[in-house]
């Protein structure tokens, strides 16, 4: 754990056997400078996600190891389940954390891309900020039709892999690697069960139908509670502030005379964002990130690493914090 | 850094000097184990705040060391200010951070005074968790008169220090040494400048004229800005939340017509107070600390050091995060 932090989200096309998952999730555990934060496997969606925080080098090695246990265990000819995947390991974005920039995840996931594949011999497509073709930027464009149709049309110019031969790997099609921005998965539930209006603010909401311009969002039933959701996913919390996103669908479900009842992060979220709507609904004024004591001590904790590791030299970085108040 | 952590906050008569600053903030500089998160001298107060974090030995060692230097440079007899003090080190509050609890402060406290009292020949006070007489958890009441009224008065038996003999030290006074919850420092500004208003609101919320029972406050003129400041101190904040001391105030400048210009949080703030407020506002369901990626991570970074410690071991503690959405 020194300086330089991202965070990485490795997603498995396995969420049944949990002899897998754990052959998978493994070699993340007890790494020096990898620390494994979570993992969720959907047996609906038969997929695993994981999620990791450290140093890029540990991280990558923790990834390769993890990789040949996923290859030696997945087959995606026998692999069924509802969320599209073109690889057994379909997708990793890296994602810049602290001391580091989106330039540089891009160049790790790129020089990673090119790892990857020679240990596996798994082809890989780079995507979002590490795309190599404009269009490659999204996902979804990427996966079109599966590891199903991908078999047959990785042979077509415009669906040749960005590193390797133009054929999937037999058994692990291909994989996906790229660096993004932290994304947050942030449900509001809405105290009504008519559909038409999750729906009519999801879209109000969201960028492709004219909303915010870095949310994506669906309106979904909860049958079972009598309510409904708007589900999204705020690609740049910077840009689109949770509170922002909160109020714009409270103002929306108004004209319904619909309330929110409760919201939900899924997952992980940075601590930036929930400060920043901490300061909005409080109104603070001059308001620092390092006068939040844990994120001081965490800023800290790198900066005494790194004293230690040049002991013995000078220590010319002097702290110069005093403030004088008048 | 392992994973006992407390935070400490002394304070030292002297807020203009800037030698005598520095040598006695230097002794917290480059000790391992001693995070120096932040310091404040304030010129008007003639007093300086060092807010530390880190663990209980090497904190105490560093207070030492400071202490030794500010009896070196600082004379009550000369000393001037607009803060009450009794002391060249006048406050000294150990306060609880992680894995570690109030009773444990309060031992900390007591053999810490013992052990300050041997090594510089100041009269100890205990105050507030660590008092050892129900009066003396109130600071007020050990530094009734000051310096120069307790000179005289510390042969009185009701104020006899609880360790060293009856006589203040003749440069260093004495010093108030205790084990209290983490106080934050918080105003708000009103859009008035009309005093009574923001002396109403502060009798409103504050509990020693009924208010909320963790909540000091006056009501100030901010004059050169048109304002007024409700200032106060948040004494318990898992039982006052930020958010409810805001929308009360809220709530009685209404009645005035009066509204909230802005807030501050002064000095360091826990991260649970922000995202008690940030849950409140954005009605979180369920939401729990170690989804935010930083707080995983600090505490994350406990264990893995508590793991390169028992290297040779065998690891019993595998996480068990593995969850099962269906």
């Amino acid at each position: 754990m020194k300086n330089r932090l991202i965070e990485c989200v490795p997603n498995y096309s396995e969420g049944r056997r949990p002899e897998v998952i754990e052959a998978v999730v493994e070699p993340f555990r007890r790494r020096p400078g990898c620390i494994l934060l979570d993992y969720r496997a959907d047996q609906d969606h038969n997929r695993l996600v994981v999620s990791l925080a450290g140093q890029p080098e540990p991280i990558q090695a923790g990834l390769i190891e993890s990789a040949l246990a996923a290859l030696e265990h997945i087959d995606l000819e026998k692999h069924r389940g509802g969320h599209p995947r073109i690889g057994a390991v379909d997708v990793i974005p890296f994602i810049p954390l602290q001391n580091i920039n989106m330039d540089e995840c891009v160049r790790i996931a790129r020089e990673f891309g090119n790892r990857f594949h020679k240990e596996t011999g798994v082809p890989v497509y780079f995507y979002e900020e590490a795309a190599l073709r404009a269009e490659r930027r999204n996902l979804e464009v990427i996966r079109k039709g599966q590891f199903e149709v991908l078999k047959t049309e990785i042979g077509l110019p415009e669906r040749h892999p960005d590193v390797g031969e133009p054929r999937v790997h037999p058994s692990a099609g291909a994989t996906v690697i790229g660096a993004r921005k932290f994304l947050i998965a942030f449900n509001v539930n809405l105290g009504t069960s008519d559909l038409k209006v999750a729906r009519e603010i999801a879209r109000a909401v969201r960028s492709s139908s004219g909303g915010l311009c870095h949310v994506k969002g669906i309106g979904l039933a909860l049958a079972d509670r009598g309510l409904t959701q708007v589900s999204m996913n705020i690609v740049d919390y910077e840009k689109n502030a949770l509170y922002r996103v909160v109020e714009m669908i409270r103002m929306e479900a108004r004209r319904w005379g619909v309330r929110i009842v409760e919201t939900e992060v899924y997952g992980m979220v940075p601590a930036a964002a929930l400060l920043d709507s901490a300061a909005y609904y409080l109104q603070f004024a001059g308001f620092e990130r390092k006068q939040v004591i844990e994120l001081a001590l965490l800023d800290m904790l790198g900066k005494e690493e790194r004293k230690e590791q040049e002991s013995g030299h000078e220590d010319t970085e002097t702290p110069r914090d005093t403030i004088f108040v008048s």
